[in-house]
């Protein structure tokens, strides 16, 4: 059961996952001897194995997706495509905490309360420095143990794109596979720290905020900013001893919270307190979610807020490019530092040598360089 | 002593304040009979008189700075550029709040205040609705008349430049040139709404929110995020019977401000209580103020923080100029609203429509078209 779950074809996601089985050589074996196998995969197949619902297909298409050789990018396009239509029906729950919030252990919970049920839960990461860290979240599923074996659960880890933007949209992709899938509850997990929040923020529909009662202290990983993005906020860990110290935290969020300014959605923040460990509190998270849901689809905030997120994604995605085409040019290789120099020497004006390195720019694509 | 601040050359601003002067007309006959001097001021001309300190030639250069003429805009810049090396000596202070909080009184109290203490007070205004409110901001001098008065403040009302990055650059630009007129401390007023008080934040060294003490109602205009922009919180309009009130509330952000994670500078932000009528409190604004810049003076974080702020115009401002480029492109004018409305009915993904609109973009700048 548990292999079903793990993409047999790429050798980065075998390479962490055996950190957590008995023996590693046979997940390797698996990765050779399917390699071939990969190959015959045409466009029809992904998109016709995703939409009825095969797991392992949705492994490889996802594996596709976070490929950086051209021609699975082509033709993970292509299969993105075709699933598009089928997408989008599912609720779409953002989790942010730093380390030690007990992210894991409350998705887990929660994930197997939801598929118990009859929900299908697709449980995806934001991490962009997986790569360097080693994977602090989800890097190993051993996390959640109970929740990997379970046929109607889906787990992967970040896509290791090197940038923030990369994992961004693989991520974006990867929730339109697992919804055409018949995924119907998205969970995308990150670390409350570096910018992954905003980015996760910006592809859900409800972001949960995880903490602990001892803000005092836990709060220094936190960036400023996230609790304002928080539609709920969950004091974790509240169990035995810990109960009323948890809520009094929660007491604490309440009254601040109710110092913020009102949500664009009309929505007022959640704060409760929950247990992964004793499950209390965990009904209550889904339940604030479903709450959510069903105010907004009223107010038609949920659908204006996903088409904002979807057309912010093809302005993001302009701005990146132009940026990018415009720092990869020989004038800003040449210029650029020269420029930052005189303008910290009070030589110059920002807006002044920024005008310049502009015509000079396009002066060069004009001229066909 | 009056008119030595108002901008004689400037019909706008002469416009403006002749609601809150005897003789509206004289205002205008100024204006006529200075029309030809205008013309006679060199670069160096502007450049002498406000190092100098002539508050009448900088008024002048500041409407050079804010007239979008080519041929204005082409001096301004040569006298920001020979300025440049004389700028930055000064306290930049933002001072932020919803209409009502009280920012012209606080702004006058402190400004008074701080003449009296030998210093040299400019207060400035982004305001970028300014054009189409009539200026809910500084747009009516009368509301500081005492600080208009005196011979060390000098007062000026956002530029009504209609962009917000335009009125953001101009702006800075009016920063630089104030203070290599002897200008040492900058106050910039902007109202808490819209996005405003961001850009007002990215040129000041200590942001000042101005609450009310029944923040229930008063935040409904505050956007979310700006309380944890703020260095301070002050509770205005605490006196008589409202003291209690504000202390109450004073105590009720500071639990709240307790719960945020650290800020960057390092600095914990302070919350009291202040009263522009009674005048208590004021001084603790200033106090407050220059303990944050001792600290980040002895930190490094107040240089740092300025030059993270100088370099970040300069992307910025590539930015939008590489934005600008596009999106008054053809291709952008024909085929950006087709492209939103094909991914809002699912037909493509924001990322591939984005690929294809940039590919068609370089390749007419190619064709040189």
């Amino acid at each position: 059961m548990y292999d079903q779950v793990i993409d047999k074809d790429n050798p980065n996601s075998a390479l962490k996952v055996s950190k957590g089985v008995e023996n590693p050589v046979s997940v390797n074996q698996n990765y050779l001897k399917n390699a071939k196998k990969r190959q015959e995969l045409s466009v029809d197949d992904y998109v016709d194995g995703i939409l009825s619902g095969n797991r392992t297909i949705l492994a490889r298409a996802i594996t596709l997706v976070e490929s950086n050789l051209y021609k699975h990018q082509n033709m993970a396009q292509q299969v993105i495509e075709r699933c598009l239509s089928k997408s989008g029906n599912s609720v779409r729950l953002g989790i942010t905490g730093v380390p030690g919030a007990g992210k894991s252990s409350v998705i887990e919970v929660l994930g197997k309360m939801l598929t118990a049920q009859g929900h299908k839960v697709a449980v995806l990461a934001i991490d962009p420095s997986s790569e360097r860290s080693g994977g602090s979240i989800l890097g190993d599923k051993t996390r959640m143990e109970l929740l990997s074996s379970d046929p109607n659960a889906f787990i992967r880890p970040s896509p290791s794109a090197g940038s923030l933007g990369g994992v961004a949209r693989k991520t974006r992709e990867i929730i339109i596979l697992c919804e055409a899938a018949g995924f119907d509850v998205v969970i995308v997990e990150t670390v409350g720290v570096g910018q992954s929040e905003v980015l996760a923020h910006s592809m859900v529909d409800f972001f949960l905020l995880l903490q602990l009662a001892n803000a005092g202290d836990e709060l220094q990983g936190i960036k400023r900013g996230i609790m304002e993005m928080a539609d709920a906020i969950a004091i974790n860990k509240s169990e035995g001893k810990e109960k009323e110290r948890s809520e009094l935290a929660a007491s604490n969020y309440r009254n601040a919270l109710h110092l913020f300014p009102p949500t664009e959605s009309g929505w007022n923040p959640k704060v409760f307190t929950c247990s992964a460990y004793s499950k209390e509190g965990i009904d209550t998270i889904w339940n604030t979610v479903m709450e959510y849901v069903e105010m907004t689809k009223k107010t038609g905030y949920f659908y204006q807020n996903r088409n904002t997120q979807n057309i912010r994604i093809l302005s993001e995605s302009i701005n990146q490019s132009l940026r990018d085409h415009f720092y990869q040019s020989d004038v800003a290789k040449e210029k650029l530092e020269l420029a930052k120099d005189d303008i910290l020497d009070n030589k110059i004006s920002a807006y002044i040598i920024a005008q310049r390195l502009i015509d000079e720019y396009f002066e060069s694509l004009k001229n066909n360089k």
